[in-house]
């Protein structure tokens, strides 16, 4: 796992071109930083994240975990499209504020057929982490 | 926990009123039932949760699970705006169909601090489920 | 999954044979009952299983999840030594008596790579659970 | 949390008394490390750890996790003997040695009424993570 197998240009072309869905001029996601063990992603704030109290959603933060996930996968062992989330665990630590979420992703295991990756979640511009977030991806066999 | 403390019909009227970005004419969602221990809620399918390989998204089946979690935890002991998930662990299972999501939420423990709920995901029309949920709300202390 | 591939007497002889540090005639441990989708399996109570304030403790009930839903397995598909926990999720819901255990495991999904499960646990002669579990097993490929 | 509540050998002194079942002569564990945001405790090997494959089982892993879990707990707020488990979550990551269990342990929070931190586990003397582990616990209002 030395090099990425994508730089954050090749990651976007990818993105935009696979995942159009979640990945585009209006999804506020930006792709930080990749490295060989993780990677950094950024949703921006969107008023239709909040809920009541003023916090920004559980299923929001869900949701960027599992894409930052799926970036990190990508990045160690190329495009496979396939690689699929099997579980995710996540605990929610402290109400985030109104901001952007930041994403840091550290890969802590890459196997054949199994992948396991932490997330840290972040509200833009605090220290202290809002969620952390466990998940594990099958990768399905390369051909 | 003998008797649930909304009906279906005051659920939806509180939802609409205190959670209208997730619930209204527009969400798709319906209040199937309620029962002492829980309830199932229904998620009809929108284009829009089709992912590459023609699945629903994960983060579209975590956010049914943790609606209906709180819908279950309000439907027992009454309107408590401010609880919040604390954990949420999901299992994918099996690839859903492009179809709507029935979430079916068991409670497990209601205590004074924490509730404790089973949730489990089937895509309309299949007996097997989809994704299963377990996740912990923080209750605040009532005045 | 129609049919379990061992009967609870060929499951207790391989168990002897191929795990005798966890079951032999000291570990309390009995085969209750294997279904198709499952099985149930009994922990006697052993007093160096208490802690502080008279419960009994979180490793024990840990264990037997994991004990449990090995056997789940090895009665779904047969004898297959080298499948391995991947991920297990428990949730401690209720403080246990000082009494033996059950564990009800439920085979959730049962496929080439992984098999999921769901275990309850119970205090014996109490009707709440305990303590819930899923777990993940690896299942080598086959030869 | 600035300093730990107790140091290393005031820990020991207490675990002695209040925890013997678990913490004794023969239990093989040392409380290496104390800081304000965890602490690294080390269980030495023991023959009947190990599994069929050779593998130390994933109930010692479990079990050192949640103790490594409580000394920092009791490390950051002090004497609660009844701060109780109420969710662990693993992943195995990689067939541990066998060899002695280090068992590292970062509070990710610590509120009025719930801890949670995240473990991870080494083989002694080898670099990548055996296992990771997140887990709270609930902290009993303080009179």
């Amino acid at each position: 796992m030395a090099v990425p197998a994508l730089s954050v240009k090749e990651m976007e072309t990818y993105l935009r071109r696979e995942f159009p869905q979640v990945f585009n001029d209006d999804s506020g996601l930006t792709i930080v930083d990749i490295t060989a063990q993780g990677c950094r992603v950024a949703q921006a704030f969107r008023p239709e994240f909040v809920r009541p109290g003023g916090t920004v959603s559980g299923p929001t933060m869900m949701a960027l975990a599992d894409f930052a996930m799926y970036v990190a996968i990508l990045a160690a062992i190329g495009p496979v499209a396939l690689a699929v989330t099997t579980n995710l665990n996540i605990n929610f630590l402290r109400k985030p504020a109104q901001a952007g979420l930041i994403a840091d992703v550290r890969l802590l295991k890459l196997g054949k057929r199994l992948a396991v990756g932490e997330v840290v979640l972040y509200s833009e511009g605090e220290d202290e982490p809002v969620a952390h977030v466990t998940s594990t991806y099958s990768i399905p066999p390369r051909p």
